[in-house]
């Protein structure tokens, strides 16, 4: 079994704004999904970001997102395909620009906030983000939703020669399809640390979880997105990252 | 004698609202300053711009700015250098994933405005372009204004292995020292075609010009910026494009 | 029979980028839609604006949107309805600011672009926008869309104790509710100049037009909206200015 | 003797972002700062934070500032004196909306950063801001930074009949002039509390300061400001509330 890496959004800050425990939560990821100016963060926090993640051998993910900072890019916009895409490859080569300039580089692309949203629910827009990865031509895999059944994103992806990463949420409720609950219905964010512990394990073992019509949903996830707001997330993510370790050595 | 290569800003239309006939003027000029979004443009207008210059074979050049859309990059902002190099490096990052898009590359760099002032003026921050540059890593030459002495600034960019475009105006007054006569002092600016196009010439040919004290003037320049914003200055693009290619039959 | 008011849309350069032919169009409307630096416009261009419609004694309407400069504010977003009153309530007191200053007031509030649109298709965003006005309190109308049946727009502006104005357009093609037809759709917009001032006429005098899918439409409304983009357009409201006045002269 | 008002910065969160622990400072304060969006803030801020403001009767004051999110408006910036006129027109009236909102109103205004310093340095800044205030026109007070002599401030405030509210630092060091020494320079700052309420007091009571050169230093102030963005600042101004309260009594 391939073992299940760790993503969290990092570098969310802006001007002399902070959000987020970076320092904190670098040391246990395997992988940094960095804002790009465009919810978030801007061109000091995007280089100190990437030189951070580099420190800790950490990969480096392009998180671009509609141009809406005071809505933290988690407002749905109507963007033509053609926007999307431009839109995507100004962000990617701007975080690719801070890689060149600290010595790495961009190893995946996860859009941010109501982009990834609507990614996954409209083929529309995962084809423009689609286009603008292969457009920007390192062949980068781009991070999307583990749901149930992936087999017509993953035949979109085929056509368009456009390697996936499925991920899945350890504090998220589920539904029958596996998709994301909606954060406006009650239960749709896991809050207990044992809850969101063993939800993790279960994505890592490939058992079972319960969707919230009670039905039982198998993720097939390459990594887990974890979050280090506050204390409580970030040790959140330290006991995921010690449950996998587990598992490793005992693998 | 090398022949002179004539520059222009590029792509500052932004969103809905439209600046410059860069379609009549990307026919007659050898290298395009294309705005990277701090000053002026947008990805799509970015994305269009390099796409015209590729396909008249015009040489791209990344033109960072101040973060300033209002007021066009043109008021001086007090940045560290630090912030300065990390605004170059997002901006020419951006724009270098517009050139990947369209199968072509950026080949220099020309900061614009206040900016390209203040490099002129302030060694600090012409080093903290150069250093965004070298971060950069594409050996990509810096254009700068061609002055009587440029001992100074070839010495700053030899220490930092950076390779110098030098560019002259044909539409501006200069002074003894070969430093543009502020916009704000009458005589600044050329109107009159004949005017600009004689100067343009004795650039082109190493002749002498009057400096505003009467002094002659010497500018040894790699490339002319010249302007596209109306159809007067077009029509100057025109001419001195025609005269640039009667020199070279000549030659 | 109440003259119907000429409308246009006013202020919407900003920085250095033009657009609209303010200077030959406010002599000829009633009242101008003033941007409030969301959409466009920014405060050197409002405080002219402002002035320049008080010169002409043009009744100075607001024009908030949404913020979205690059999309000149036409791209929907999904805020709450606390959003939207805030937002509104922000760009009234920043004109009406404008206006303390050049000794005038606002009129009343005219929403642009997809706020516009949007608040004449969901009640929520239509209420939120009623409640901004009222929280604003000095009893400004509302320029909404004028359709085939405003009983229950009106209705709900009764609750609330709103005034409003209702608008109708020259240029647009209208189905059979008296909403305007997709500019998506072909025919949504006239340009032939006779069939604009036709139009116009037909609104003005209370007799019918017909709607897209060929039945009679009577829109009552008290105000036309008109535009100053180019020469044509400048043409266009001249003339249906001379038609009103003729109107005029013979009632 | 009249008693010192104490004056905080507030509402300088923007969209997702938090800054300063406004609900435990706003108790112990008389007047409140209120960013209005240029340099923090946004419409849902203001509007929270006017509300807060009045809850607790203390005075709203305009906080306006260069437009520069990113830079928290502390860069200079080379604004014409009209733009500045016109930019603090904008925000004192996107404020005034909110105040109406919520059944009150402002009863000064005080720049922010950059432009509170080059107001204190150059006359046509701050002539422009003058000429702002008195556009709006309801005759608010400026305020400004006491010094050891304000008689030439005082004489441009009263050729322009403006109200001037001075005001003093209790954690910054003065030099002989009565001007905040450089945050550049060491021991700029006080960060001992016993230091901070001493020199409090001595401002309240008409004690000299020692300067940093270590003459004695009388400053005259309206109005003491005050910091909430941690929990030592926070305690500091609880003790200083504390101070005057005792003050008051005795007296």
């Amino acid at each position: 079994m391939k073992s299940l890496l760790l993503n969290a959004d990092m570098g969310e800050s802006f001007g002399p704004w902070v959000m987020g425990m970076d320092h904190q939560v670098m040391p246990h990821v395997d992988l940094a999904n960095i804002a790009c100016g465009f919810h978030a963060s801007d061109p000091d926090v995007m280089r100190r970001t990437v030189r951070m993640a580099a420190e800790h051998s950490v990969g480096i993910g392009a998180h671009p997102a509609y141009p809406d900072l005071v809505g933290f890019g988690r407002r749905s916009m109507a963007f033509s395909a053609e926007e999307i895409e431009n839109l995507v490859l100004y962000q990617v080569g701007a975080l690719a620009a801070m890689c060149r300039a600290e010595g790495t580089e961009i190893r995946y692309v996860k859009p941010h906030g109501a982009l990834y949203n609507d990614m996954t629910h409209k083929p529309e827009i995962f084809s423009a983000v689609a286009r603008a990865i292969k457009a920007y031509g390192s062949g980068l895999p781009l991070m999307t939703l583990a749901t149930r059944d992936t087999s017509s994103i993953r035949e979109l992806a085929r056509e368009q020669d456009l390697t996936l990463w499925f991920e899945a949420f350890a504090d998220r409720a589920y539904d029958a399809d596996g998709r994301l609950v909606s954060r406006a219905q009650p239960g749709a964010v896991h809050h207990d640390p044992d809850v969101i512990l063993d939800q993790a394990q279960r994505i890592a073992t490939g058992q079972p979880l319960t969707a919230s019509d009670g039905s039982e949903l198998i993720l097939t996830a390459d990594t887990l997105c974890v979050h280090g707001d506050n204390e409580e997330s970030v040790a959140s993510v330290r006991a995921i990252r010690q449950m996998l370790n587990q598992l490793k050595e005992r693998a």
